[in-house]
């Protein structure tokens, strides 16, 4: 499944979804290592079962860019 | 501070603001932790430095209880 791309604001975002509690804890823990690690922190909604995604442009009031596209695949890739 | 009462939905909602990522992080797990040992699961977002949490009634539409004020008090502990 693909990341939606909303305009207004403008961003990235994505639900993932989990058999039980502790594969969501497992997801949240990897995905904070990662965005420890490259100092980006994205907007996260969570809850037993599922977490939702927020990924803005880098930039203030910009357009979606690579780089931000690439943060979105490396999270895919945490799955 | 205390928790904001809504009413649609009925639930408690509190934003809690830390200085770091660090700081965010550990109250994260602290409350994952507490969640688990309770068996609670309330709906959380968060981002670099912030975390809103918001706990619906126990049993689907109805009132806000003493059980759910109680756990509310218990995640302010946490802090």
């Amino acid at each position: 499944m693909s990341w939606n791309e909303r305009k207004r604001p403008i961003c990235l975002e994505k639900r993932f979804e989990f058999e039980s509690y502790d594969l969501t804890r497992d997801f949240l823990d990897k995905l904070g290592e990662h965005s420890e690690s490259i100092q980006r922190f994205p907007d996260i909604s969570f809850g037993r079962t599922y977490v939702n995604i927020t990924i803005r442009p880098m930039k203030e009031d910009s357009e979606l860019d690579d780089v931000d596209r690439a943060f979105a695949q490396e999270i895919d890739a945490l799955m």
